[in-house]
């Protein structure tokens, strides 16, 4: 029997997970009875995404996606290699993204969502971009900010988190289009990166002063789009230095997912005054009419040179817990991937 | 010389206006030099809505409105009288609606903003109707239901205020859309009158037990659109309760005009994972995509007696300073108006 080292779920979290408590990692045996169109896979990376936060939760509570059944692994995206197959669109030797499990190997049952990635093994792009900038965080900036941000040359856009998975992607796309770029993140480190790297017009650590004094600063003429990674505070400053017929791309709002007491937003009558347009989404609702744009663009822009990204490579899965906390934490710097095995 | 009562705004309250200390009356002199263009007006009826308040604030705060000068008349909508006239387009004698003081006579310099009320005197139509479903608020609740609540039948909208000048008229265009409709009101009087004279589908009394139980309670389906006119607590039970893919149309948010404490709104993330639109405006913004339709609509609904149209008439200059806080506090049953004098 093959060996298969999984990142159990074991119990919902009120505040961040802890590792051991919440989920853990643990040696089981891998039981691979393929059915027709059954794909076995090997997993090379995982995407460790903000949202698995949200499906730690208790069973019973509703949301957009399911909650992680206690017992089984943590799952969410991955690069991975069929090993196994009874699928002919998957044969073996096959690189593919999809949903799998936080574990070596995973059987997907009738392959279902998996996506082979053509001439992988001949690629210049690494395979963990197949999870970040030309993943789910990638079109979740790509068409977000197309469709709900509506961003126009000699607009100000501002963007919270903007080092992270989504937000460096969103930054260098409003340059390309002709925005001021300001961002907000946790470190210097960061700063540095947005400034001197990705070119942002401005930028501030929220940690350091008052945050609506840093954004004003940043943004003397007020700014048309907030892309809103975080929420709360940022959130609050964001609504006041926004201008008439401002725009919210309500991508998530992180400082909110590992606390019992959220933040309350007191000055939402700017969305009133302002015309403001507050519009959540999930990345998925984009796929039909942003899709195909969006592989094209920013493959074009990746392999160009055009635009940079910056991942945060976590080896191996007995990291994956703490590597997880960590980015929950903002402790990642860019994208946060887990690297399982070499291909 | 003629003497001209008038309410004189006098300073900024931080919590509710108090006659005699932020607004008073008092007789001046009437100084009715017309230049080219100029229109004197004989004031008959004057609209009281909640933005007013906006207005009594500090000079040095921005907004969409200007701020009212101190020592100089209140102002707002209101339907008048020509009484003399240098403007060929406002004969003497014509009813007309527009800008004018709380006073009983108004230069208007340039007869700018007013428009002729046709067969005014022959018709119908009571006059106060031009400065209430027939004018600002009635184009409120019908442009901002339209464009930014998209009602589909069978669907669910709550309307928080709804017994008021903007929210009757949301309830009564939403159930003839053929959507089932929500109210809530301040009192058990206002509750009869949607649920027996609007035939709302359910209403509760916010003051009344907790806001989400009631209305979780009328809308065990959920809510597609919130109609919101309050803000606060039941900006985030409507948030609870809406649906994927859920609007909110943000008119306004009382509940927080009066007060120097603001309630924080603590569950946003619902605009995320239930991808809700909340979309602020001001009735002006849609003037030109609606203004006709609406006039034609409503006026029609009106003539055939399709809808009703409740309002709460305080009689005299001298009742306006406490009609104006009333309204604030949910004295006025309908849409508040006052009579100056008759025609
Ligand atoms: N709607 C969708 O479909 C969709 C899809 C993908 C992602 N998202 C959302 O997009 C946001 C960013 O996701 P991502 O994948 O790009 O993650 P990420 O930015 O790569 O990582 C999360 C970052 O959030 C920041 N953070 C954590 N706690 C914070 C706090 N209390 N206050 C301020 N910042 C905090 C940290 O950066 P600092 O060091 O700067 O604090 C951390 O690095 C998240 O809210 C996520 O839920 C939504
Ligand atoms: N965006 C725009 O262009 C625009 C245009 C017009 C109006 N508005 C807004 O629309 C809303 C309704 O205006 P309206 O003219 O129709 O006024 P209204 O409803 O006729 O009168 C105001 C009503 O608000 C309610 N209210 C007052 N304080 C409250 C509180 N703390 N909590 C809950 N309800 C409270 C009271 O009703 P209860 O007895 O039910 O408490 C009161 O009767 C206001 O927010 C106004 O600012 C916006």
């Amino acid at each position: 029997m093959v060996q298969n080292k999984s990142v159990i779920f074991l119990a919902s979290p009120t505040e961040y997970p802890v590792p051991g408590e919440h989920f853990a990692v643990e040696t089981r045996e891998l039981n691979a009875e393929l059915k027709e169109n059954d794909v076995l896979v090997r997993n090379l990376y995982l995407s460790l995404d903000p949202y698995m936060r949200g499906r730690m939760r208790d069973s019973h509570v509703k949301s957009y996606v399911p909650s992680y059944p206690i017992g089984q692994p943590v799952s969410g995206g991955g690069v991975s290699e069929v090993t196994e197959s009874k699928n002919p669109a998957f044969p073996i030797g096959s690189i593919v993204t999809g949903m799998v499990g936080w574990e070596e190997y995973t059987l997907v049952s009738g392959g279902q969502g998996l996506r082979v990635i053509p001439n992988a093994r001949d690629s210049k792009i690494p395979l963990s971009a197949y999870i970040g900038v030309l993943g789910m965080p990638g079109m979740t900036a790509y068409s977000s900010l197309k469709i709900i941000g509506q961003p126009k040359a000699g607009e100000t856009i501002f963007i919270s988190a903007a080092a992270g998975a989504v937000g460096q992607l969103v930054g260098q796309m409003a340059k390309k289009l002709g925005l001021r770029v300001i961002g907000s993140v946790g470190s210097d480190d960061k700063l540095d990166f947005l400034l001197k790297e990705l070119k942002f017009d401005a930028a501030f650590n929220y940690k350091k002063g008052s945050i609506l004094d840093n954004l004003k600063a940043a943004a003397p003429q007020g700014i048309d789009i907030y892309y809103e990674n975080v929420g709360g505070e940022q959130l609050e400053a964001a609504l006041d230095v926004l201008n008439i017929h401002g725009r919210i791309v309500a991508c998530g709002m992180i400082s909110q997912y590992n606390t019992p007491n959220p933040y309350g937003v007191k000055n939402l009558m700017n969305i009133v005054g302002k015309r403001i347009t507050m519009r959540g989404f999930i990345v998925s609702d984009f796929a039909e009419q942003c899709g195909a744009d969006f592989a094209k663009d920013v493959g074009t822009w990746l392999v160009k040179g055009e635009i940079v990204y910056k991942e945060d490579i976590a080896v191996g899965l007995d990291n994956a817990p703490d590597a997880f906390v960590g980015m929950l934490q903002g402790k990642n710097f860019g994208k946060q991937v887990v690297k399982v095995a070499d291909l």
